[in-house]
């Protein structure tokens, strides 16, 4: 089950990455399962990754790597996610950094292994050894869709996101490919992401910027509240295209491109919600008026977390109460509950904390009927306003995580 | 569904406390909705209540009321939450409180109001007026059992216990009651209960120990992570047994009544969660080796809050890989994976921080078929020890919350 009607967008190829799969046959035999991605020399790569103190050791190697930089291949498989496989794990996403660079004449070192699937298995690593040759041979730089289905684990659909913008009379091209669809949570979840563009930019401009993108949509959305132990999202820059250097986070060239990747990165993060396992509402939580983002961001996820109003979303039912019950205990100091409205869509439901005077059961249930819709909240005390996605709780999340072992 | 067998146990009579109950028919005609608790002159009442920031309109009445002392009744509806009410919310508990004040020839002030149910509907006064006056002619010491049953909602059992202790050839007994099958967190959650003994204990003392009893009991429970609005515990000393006034926080009679009362409150506590909603299993989760209380807590709050690790448990799936994750997410400064152990029941699972080396999926699995088992962590790092019970999420807790309104 997912949310809305899906059709994959046209992915533009970005001068100096190229793509290729095969199939290891890591979880079942024939399933495309292993992602090779070449990047140009040159190119900037930066990357963020998950804060589970369980940190996989794919994670460990690809932050060591990405430090050394002049990273030349990301290699990811999915169906195991190398994660509390203590030093042999280790010694595995070495081994598989070491055979792609025998095949592709680099450094080991220059190469970030990602990986994603059942935690506390080892490696098959005779079975990844073998289909590295022949994901090198399929490299190509029109391979984004079929990368992105490469690395889907419970995933019902890719997700996958494109844009161009154009500056000065250049095109700069940005495609980004992730996958996730349980674990999810802020600072990032069992969630992969790989964006990259031909703009030319600065290293230490990248690694801010893959925070700040980052930020404004992988870390804003939510299905369960779990964190995954092999999160990761690249941003690489070719510097292809003809546009000057970006070496500042500032001026107009970096606003364009920015806002562009942001763009991308929000669009992979949202549909990661609407593919969530067993989404069926993807769910705007829009919370204004609070002294400080962080006010506003505890009172979404309260209310984003809460089972009772994920599963009261699933019914498609305006249950209010359990909404404020859900602002009530987010933590929030000296909250006065006297001044709180919440909307659904341009519904107002709640107006000084109680059943707002004009609101009806019947306009409420109009709106949690649809698809798609935002739940608004005003605090009343202050002027900083945060977003976050998030699905709802359904019979069908139960059966996935019932039966599936991640 | 609940889990295991119920069998309700016997119920000693209070000296000083009598129960009545009558159906107001608020949410279901001829339905038992309305407790009456007639509290004998004298007596010592304490309490606590949801930390949530939208607390009911009862729970702000009862505060008030408790605070000036001399308590004679406690007056509890089901069906009805009166929460988000606002003004009017505030002048209906008022009005219950003076209803019961009229009745009974004491003072407004004299009486705890309580609600529990659906929250955002004003209280159908009228209908509960009516059926004050049989929940009076009800009173009896024996009305324990009755009691337990009216202040159910979704609760598919009653929640009540009992035990008797001996000091210097006197018997001090208490007996208590509870309801709460959903919303239940720390700080407790749509919960309310009700403790009684005859002992003699000064005002300050139990004002004390209701508080440290309710954190070893209510506070240590968890099903959904959902903090209600109208929760409260109330506990109440008549000082109707022979035994000397306890008047510190110590000593050999402290010990006996305290640990008498703990253990009453932990019944119950353990009644709310082998009666969650769609609970199928009732776990466990001890974490050790803490660095203090507060590690352990959040390492199994953050386990006993993960829908996956839920969703496994649901499923009698040992997934430790999830378990894991939920202790690397919890929050843990510079937490040392290399160490740390897990067990389930007997059987050690992970050993620092990987597969335990001579664990197998069978004996793992062995475990979690049962109803009840423990989930053990030890963190490696202290000597701080907590323990907390939760349930598994399951698809009747899916289908209770999408088609009931709380």
């Amino acid at each position: 089950m997912a949310v809305g009607q899906f059709s994959p967008p046209e992915m533009f190829a970005i001068d100096g990455v190229r793509l290729g799969v095969a199939s290891a046959g890591i979880k079942k035999p024939g399933r495309i399962d292993t992602l090779l991605v070449e990047v140009s020399e040159g190119a900037s790569v930066a990357g963020v990754f998950t804060q589970n103190a369980f940190c996989a050791a794919p994670v460990t190697v690809a932050k060591k790597h990405l430090a050394r930089g002049d990273v030349r291949y990301l290699v990811i498989n999915s169906g195991n996610a190398n994660a509390c496989t203590g030093k042999r794990g280790l010694e595995d996403a070495l081994a598989t950094c070491a055979r792609v660079g025998e095949l592709t004449q680099v450094d080991a070192m220059q190469v970030l292994p990602f990986s994603t699937g059942v935690i506390g298995e080892y490696l098959p690593l005779d079975k990844l050894a073998d289909a590295l040759p022949l994901a090198r041979e399929d490299l190509e730089l029109n391979g984004w869709t079929k990368a992105a289905k490469a690395i889907m684990t419970t995933d019902t659909r890719p997700k996958q996101a494109s844009v161009q913008i154009e500056h000065d009379g250049e095109i700069i091209s940005i495609s980004g490919i992730a996958k996730g669809s349980g674990m999810i949570r802020p600072n990032m979840a069992t969630m992969l992401a790989y964006v990259a563009t031909d703009a030319v930019i600065a290293q230490t401009v990248l690694d801010d910027l893959v925070r700040v993108a980052a930020n404004k949509s992988f870390n804003r959305i939510t299905v369960d509240g779990d964190t995954s132990t092999n999160d990761a999202c690249i941003l690489i820059a070719t510097g292809r295209v003809g546009t000057p250097m970006i070496a500042e986070s500032s001026g107009e060239l970096y606003g364009k491109v920015a806002e562009a990747i942001v763009r991308v990165m929000q669009d992979l993060a949202q549909g990661v919600v609407r593919d969530a396992e067993g989404a069926t509402k993807f769910v705007t939580v829009d919370v204004a008026g609070g002294s400080n983002p962080q006010e506003c961001l505890k009172v979404a996820y309260a209310i984003a977390h809460s089972p009772l109003v994920k599963t009261a979303l699933f019914a498609s039912d305006a249950n209010w109460g359990r909404i404020v019950a859900a602002i009530g205990y987010a933590g929030i100091v000296k909250l006065d509950t006297s001044v709180i409205k919440v909307w659904l869509d341009d519904v107002l439901v709640v107006d000084g904390g109680e059943r707002a005077a004009g609101y009806t059961e019947q306009a409420g249930s109009a709106v949690v009927a649809n698809d798609e819709f935002a739940l608004r909240v005003d605090l009343g005390r202050g002027t900083s306003r945060e977003t976050i996605w998030t699905s709802d709780l359904s019979h069908e999340y139960i059966t996935i995580n019932a039966e599936y072992r991640t």
